[in-house]
């Protein structure tokens, strides 16, 4: 492999021939071998747009020349597009600030512009890594401002939209549903009826609820650190600059980014990762009780609850022929777990800041970016899979529905919750119908058990 | 001990003699012997304002007699006002619905009407535990109704209070050191200065975002699952019921509660117990980092890094003689691991409902009022021990300062980033001050350097 | 309230006129007003034996008095008992070396001696709380030393007898079904046969496993960091005093106590606790796996499962009379909940240790013995009250086993996978049994089927 | 791109032309478009290994022909070599029981076998991926012993090496640094002193013991579950086949696998993964402890602790020259996040089994052996980039120790407690030396006090 030496305030390295990347990079590349996870996609694509946006605010605060600027943001519109992930090449386990991460964009941004105008890899002008594309800039709060760039648009542009996807479909089955009624269940043991539409629009609020909580969350990562610089007092800026490029990261993503009011929070503080997990977690839950559900209603499909069918998508077993597993729900709750435990990594890593800066910011991006792109495609794929084929098995809901012995708290405001105990035991035990016992205890005619029981009238609050 | 007879749908049951509990409560006292963890206060009083409201609720919608309401209110009235908390025997690990707990409340509140009425204990009339005192609701919708009016209070009247408390502390204490300028410090390492002021406004920040979160979260305490009854449909309740009991519980409470628009999620989710959960641990991530800083900070105090001065509560060893240690900082971090901790029970119980209902509930109100209860208390006892008593140790803050090479970025714009590293890199390795490797490496007069590296100038976006 | 004044090296303190404690725990029941949680029973009992073994061995090595050694004897015995348990007033939240609670126990523990020697509460005479009752340590070896006894005696006499009895009880059962042969379910989908004792010997490989892990982490337990004193080096401590105290732990307690060879990591680290709280989590999850098969096995009683009977132990809703709920499965499995998340918070504190000390003491005593004594009294509570009582239903299993389709994996080595296969899926789509279409097909002959297809033929290796 | 038509009891897939995998595989890249989450390297290597112990047992036991058996060997070395990597494109995010990639692997095996025998990608024969390479198993016993293998043998190779390597480090600076008196500081508060080498003495034993806990926990792993089939019974398997193939297991790897006892608990329960997560985490707090440790010690350079000096590997930030940071401590700290996160999601995997079968390994075996890979490569890189170059800062060391005020322990016993407490409390409101003030408060002669307080006399038991 050719090389090529470059240099920084430490002395020369030696870099790939053909690398976009630089000296830092690479020493980073050198220092930290460690594990596999690369800095992903979204926060390559943040790191782009923050570089193009402080590159525009520092030409028109004539900071940098605007030709320069204009080569800059052209080299940053290619990071944003993904065209230069493969010069990327450093893992989440580097300096805790992110700085290699910041400069490998810083000089990956320079080297692209530089080559543009004629000039060598490496060369670093007339763009330089450091004095241009990341002037009015610390790692300290461009990172952070990355993070939140990627996390605000990857819930955005994926999450949200798959949520309202999933919950698109559970609205229609609701509505398809509404009539269907069957045997509720409590304690996994048998309750009162509902209607199977009812059952379903509980996932449909909770889907509801977990895009307003997301929304409530992006409120915090739409506050922008960058301008802070190195420890918030904002050293090297000029004092338009925060606000300026804030304003400029609203315009390029059409999301509502405002500078922070509080710099020293911002650098110091990472709580609106923390909170975004927060929200992610809980939707993770929704989706736990949600996937459950359904693999429980689908099972069998004869030794099981069997009231739902779902898609049979795969062959399910490889010994055994003819079984079909619930695997969109094996999925979904194998990324709940997943975002479970990135909670708990951000939370540990939010919680450790000191003094002026945090230092587990590419762990907290790597967990939270994962979170929310693991949510977004489980919710896609079980929408996809799963969701939109699922089906009543009327016959099973029926047979359930009249063989339970708890339409028997129909009874209750008529004979009286001791007798109604009665009789549910009663057939219990005798292993006959409630009505054969009421009308046998003699509390009620088979004319009343009729009247009175009946499941379509015990699904909505029906007392005068 | 005396007793005497109950009897429930099971049979008979042995009960202490002057016990107000019954049949139900006493099988749970002798079937759940696990752990000392009973039911917290905050629940025992949201109980009862739940049984309250339910009573007024029901005799406005003639489905109890006014008299007996008025009983009942009495009756709840002083399980609110605590004086009957010995009377609630039972532990956490319990039933998942919390239906032992539910009739418990059901079973005192009864024997307190009934006695007042002139009956003896354990007479079930002319209040009935199940027919009167929990007429129109189920333990699954009174219970998680319980849950969020217990937290809603605790976070509105404990926890906000204590927060802004410290918070204004803090603000306090940061406009005092508004102009007391000391290094800043990142990665553990010396970086620009800012001013001991502007580091404590993160805090107040910190502190006004974990205020707002908690906001966002009791959005969703606000609604309430009663009138759900037992699967959500609100089957033996009046269709006006559930609206009427929550402006009831608003009115009784002076919070915003509302009926939660769909019942299903209400009693099977318990999404807003986690997220509000999340709003908590983001919290303590804050009050982690600010405790973790005043303990650096006033670490010493000799060998430490001594900027600041916290009060002397107590001797600090008991075999090392004059020495003081951080010990509110160190409760404070201990909550905050604690609160982190019962995310996770949260999370995992909050994930596992199933069909109509989440059987985790008792332990979800458990850990919830205790993180709010630990993260409240624990504001308050650091606010009044600690951090009221901050000072700053001026002496050692100047000492840091100037002795300080990383004022040195003061120079970059002049000099430029590499010979700027260049003299911090000399003073170090030679033990010399900025200035004098700054002159004499030829880079500024002594004059230049005086005008250029001035602390005081240092702490603001300082570009034109 | 009389009081008395004490004093400490601070000045003077009001405290109450009868108790038994001084001015140090005085200071902390006034500077930590911080939730309810007082230091466990078990600690209490731990912090004893450790008083009273440092008596001993510190007389045996003429540091102190023999006299007062055995009056120190005495008085910690009556600790030991519980006798003084409404002395220890502090909560977990206090210092985080657990200071203040060791001091408890010296005052205590001085103050009964010094009233059996006619001296009046506080006189600290002629028994010292700190020249005699806590010599030769500091809080920093003695409090995590009481930990790890307290962890240790719990594990021994609680928690290892309540799983093994549960093992015992499965065990019974396992041997008690071991020829019922049942439908296995993988994915929640029917699947090939085993029988319930083989079902429930998986449980009981589980505990015992678990038992066994218990006592890997027991090992490290056993190591005690008394001898420390304040930083490691044993400073003010005579050299034989760390394994002479140690021996006497082990004789007093007739566990396999010993000196940590390392007391600096003894001080500083709380691996042990760490992984203790790592066996206590994996034994959750074997619970949780146990109780939630019991629960969905016990599942109906006529719309679930139902494969199980368990025992009615209370009426299970105050809606819907003749329900029964498995309640036990549900302390369990919320037991488990609040275990993993106290592992949470014992991980985060036993990493947070600093240079000589970790300071997250109290937190990591007061989650492990919590997490040991539920999980002990969760399986005494689920043995007595569940697993005794639980009966196959022997109908419904039949039911199962002979109406499942997952029996067509008999046919496999016979006429191949796909066709197996396609067996299978035409019964499934046809409402017919498997010999039904098998015969149609062309595939066997009906005497073949009967030949091949026997279920108590499918629950053991049988390929030759 | 070029397509080929492949079929599986489903029906027909096309499938890339010159893809090694066949129609299930493509089922599951179809419809798991989730994350970029593949099966990892260790656990492709292992599923080879299991095949090809299979193949080889399946051989000596007449199931299928010995020449089958050679290529289906020779195929499963090229998978275990990692020649064919690139033809595991599934994610983790598929059916829980990993039946895709256990397929993933049947169908390239038999490809690769079957092309060497100069049939045709996808001909299935004469090598079939389930009748032969998947012979006498299920996923669900096979998928599990792959993730025992994957994780045994990374602990073994990988991480137990780099964790000694660390140690080895650790032990010889402890043994160069045995002389170097220095202060010690509990509750970040200055101390009695201990040796540098003593303090990282502490470091070698938790490291020590780490890799002991590693080893018990090994114990677990070695047990595994092939011979178990679908559901544990052994179905279709010979009664030798799973104690020879667990042997074949340990010939192969050399490591002390066997045929776990049960093997119900062996496919239902991952409690084996579960606790070697548990000693993992254990591993991370030590870890953490340590990192944070050197940190803070080298904090500075010039207003901080500065007590050791380490390695400047990279240019410390972006703006600021001439600063060096911890950035091994910040990517290993990073890295203990992970992992204890990772565990959280393994505890909640792990305890999720339901009836014969846990769904979750997929996640299970992503977590665990990521966190063997982060703390394994980040050991090596904290070793090689940080740990062998730490030195001593003698001078700094040195002046925190003489200007302490806690030697005055060392007077403790010749003046008492609260004397000694005096005169460190003068010297600190004074700021005098311990010397004068002690003097000066006529307690002791200036010969008495340099007489007792010698520092390198208070690093070791010392009372007689």
């Amino acid at each position: 492999m050719q090389t090529r030496i470059e240099h920084d305030t430490m002395g020369d390295v030696e870099v790939p021939g053909d690398a976009m990347w630089g000296a830092q990079t690479q020493r980073s590349v050198q220092n930290f071998k460690i594990g596999n996870e690369h800095m992903p996609r979204p926060m390559i694509r943040a790191m782009g747009l923050v570089k193009k946006a402080a590159a525009i605010t520092n030409a028109e605060l004539n900071q940098i020349p605007t030709e320069l600027s204009k080569y800059i943001v052209d080299a940053a519109d290619e990071v944003i597009s993904g065209k230069w992930d493969s010069q990327f090449p450093l893992v989440v386990w580097q300096t805790g600030s992110g700085t290699q991460s910041n400069m490998n964009c810083n000089e990956v941004i320079a080297n692209i512009a530089n080559q543009k105008l004629g000039n060598p890899l490496g060369s670093q002008k007339p763009v330089h890594p450091n004095d241009h594309v990341n002037r009015a800039q610390s790692t300290n709060d461009s990172f952070p401002t990355a993070i939140h760039v990627a996390a605000a648009l990857q819930i955005n542009e994926l999450l949200i939209p798959a949520v309202k996807r999933l919950r698109d479909t559970f609205k229609r089955k609701s509505e398809e549903f509404q009539d269907i009624v069957k045997i509720g269940r409590t304690h996994l043991q048998d309750a009162t009826p509902l209607t199977l539409g009812q059952e379903f629009s509980g996932y449909v609020q909770q889907l509801d609820n977990g895009v307003q909580r997301l929304e409530q969350a992006l409120v915090w990562l739409y506050q922008l650190p960058l301008g802070g610089t190195a420890v918030g007092t904002g050293l090297n800026a000029h004092p338009d600059y925060a606000e300026k490029a804030a304003d400029e990261l609203a315009k390029l993503t059409g999301l509502a980014f405002v500078t922070n009011p509080n710099k020293f929070e911002a650098l110091a503080g990472r709580d609106a990762a923390v909170f975004a997990s927060g929200a992610l977690k809980t939707l993770a839950a929704s989706l736990n009780k949600i996937a459950n559900d359904v693999r429980w209603l689908a099972s069998g499909p004869r030794c099981g609850l069997g009231e739902l069918y779902i898609p049979e998508n795969e062959p399910g077993s490889s010994i055994m022929p003819g079984k079909v597993n619930p695997t969109q729900c094996e999925a979904m709750t194998m990324v709940v777990a997943q975002v479970m435990g990135n909670d708990t990594t951000i939370n540990i890593a939010g919680a450790s800041g000191n003094f002026e800066l945090n230092v587990f910011m590419p762990v907290i991006a790597f967990n939270l970016i994962q979170s929310i792109q693991l949510l977004g495609d489980a919710c896609n794929s079980f929408d996809e899979h799963c969701a939109v084929g699922i089906e009543p098995n009327r016959e099973k809901i029926d047979y359930f529905l009249h063989n339970s012995l708890m339409l028997v708290t129909a009874l209750n405001p008529v004979i009286g919750y001791e007798n109604a105990a009665k009789v549910a035991k009663t057939a219990y035990k005798q292993g006959k119908t409630l009505k054969e016992v009421a009308v046998e205890l003699g509390f009620v005619t088979p004319e009343q058990f009729d009247e009175v029981v009946k499941p379509e009238k015990m699904v909505y609050p029906n007392v005068k």
